[in-house]
């Protein structure tokens, strides 16, 4: 199969920059007539295809980048990913709209239904389900650019994407309670349909492994990353025979279920139980006592993820399709020795 | 001085209805030749004048609406904000873009600069410092429309603006707190620039004397409303010689700040010292004990004020240029009868 004409490769043949043919591809008024018309016969010459040249003018010309939330933006998650983008997007002149689909389908499809139609430049999508490929082709044929943060699934190896060492993570957190005595661990993920769920806990079982320690399946759930997943969860290790001393979450804000749930049972933090969270959302400071958590970089992911966009909207070639953006064990207070 | 003509005015001449007048001066192609012909030569005839139809027509089509948040997003307040304004936006067929300027005139004056330039139909503040008039007339003069969520100081009655009840809300804790046999009542309170922490104050106080207590001044603490500062003044108000034995904090992120310094000198609540929060947003209920707060309907405040930014873009006239919306006392497990 021929290999598609790139916007490098025009610029390649033509001796100018990159951003220089996508000025002249959308039309942008400071180039000189002499290049405009060079890089001009070269396009056509090289048949060279961008369906963004056919959108209206105005299109590409208002700055926009669609921040697209699959479901409710409900945490500090996105907040710290939002504070990330804006540095970025800042510095290139570019705003964010904010769309959030509560999981609804129907605004699913009004979303890519007026796509063409809105001025939007790039897309930056957190938290793909599977079933988006469909939406992601629509982009591609339009010829608009997106990045990921945190897919459910194994990133296409097409698709630009932005995650964390979520395994690593799972791995360091378990390390540590390891190292401070613990050999009953309980692990709380989150839904297992979400890849970044199923890495910490794959983590979790290689540390144990690691330190030849077995995995008692009743210490391993399964949640949302949520406060109530939290609790519940937390309700049912306690409730069983034999409970762990130790109990890693998914997230702070299903950690804070986990303190809950061992303060209603007047199990005290660290003396008793230990908690270990992940994110590292500022509410993990504001917990009793403060959470030790897996630090995931959001800000920096969503400063990556924008970053990955930008080049991609001024027609620059991606070095890497998918980074990941290391965690790292922040030590608070709610980890100790077992009793 | 000569009234303005207003686009009710001209509807009202013409025999048309406000939307169609305004779909004349935004240049819509769904108005009939004939329609638009008169209309327009009764625009002649008055010598009405918007800035806003002088504006390029695609400055007006794109549907985009500013969100203003002059500091840092960070905490679920502007959450539930956005949440509410999304809805009201959706139904609009308009798109929200989060514009954060993290208190910097620097990028306050990036976005006014620019705002002329950009398609963007109203702008919605949220916590409006009173040096931002200036910015209010450059919009103005531009015909943009903005509305206004919790200003710092009392709103001009020009300005559409929308809040909550804080005194009304200020005087609901106190009360309550008052009718659990507590006497000695702190409150610590948001800064004092704020008119939203003022009126909570005042409400303390209007209660307390109602009650006929006493205000001890060293009882009435500021701070910001965040967690440390909660923190903070909860140290202060536990080394007096005679600590109080409830604190009302202004918003719940600070409660969770007075929870910390009473974790830390173990001091439980509420057995020990009730706590009240403000605003209700979803982590006051992931405390533990779950907060008692005063919950204000941010949704709703969002919503309205979308509304009346959207009833503006219509060319519509607002009925009332300022709205409080109730605020009410939600009792979970944080306050008990004194010692």
């Amino acid at each position: 199969m021929k290999r598609k004409v790139t916007i490098a490769d025009i610029a390649a043949e033509a001796g100018v920059s990159i951003p220089t043919v996508s000025k002249v591809l959308n039309k942008h008024i400071d180039v000189s007539s002499a290049t405009r018309l060079h890089v001009e016969s070269i396009i056509r010459e090289r048949g060279y295809i961008s369906n963004r040249a056919s959108r209206p003018r105005r299109m590409v010309q208002a700055g926009l980048v669609d921040l697209m939330i699959i479901d409710t933006m409900d945490s500090y998650y996105f907040l710290e990913i939002i504070r990330g983008m804006e540095e970025a997007l800042r510095e290139a002149d570019k705003h964010l709209v904010l769309q959030t689909m509560h999981a609804n389908v129907l605004y699913e499809q009004a979303w890519i239904n007026r796509i063409a139609t809105r001025p939007v430049e790039g897309v930056v999508f957190i938290v793909l389900p599977e079933y988006y490929s469909r939406y992601l082709e629509t982009l591609r044929s339009l010829d608009i650019p997106f990045t990921v943060i945190d897919d459910w699934a194994q990133p296409h190896p097409d698709i630009p994407s932005v995650g964390a060492t979520n395994w690593h993570g799972g791995l360091t957190a378990t390390e540590y309670l390891i190292s401070l005595g613990h050999r009953r661990i309980a692990t709380i993920s989150g839904v297992p349909d979400h890849l970044t769920a199923r890495a910490r806990v794959a983590g979790f079982r290689s540390a144990m492994e690691i330190a030849g320690l077995p995995v008692d399946p009743d210490l391993v759930r399964s949640g949302r990353y949520d406060h109530q997943s939290g609790y519940i969860e937390t309700r049912y290790l306690l409730d069983l025979p034999e409970p762990p001393t130790a109990i890693i979450s998914s997230c702070d804000q299903q950690a804070s279920g986990v303190y809950r749930a061992l303060y209603e049972r007047g199990i005290t933090i660290p003396d008793e139980m230990s908690v270990i969270g992940f994110d590292d959302i500022p509410p993990a400071q504001w917990l009793s006592p403060p959470l030790t958590t897996i630090r995931q970089p959001l800000r920096e992911m969503g400063t990556m993820a924008t970053s990955m966009l930008l080049r991609q909207i001024a027609g620059e070639q991606l070095d890497t399709m998918r980074v990941e953006l290391v965690t790292s064990l922040v030590v608070r207070e709610s980890c100790g020795t077992p009793l």
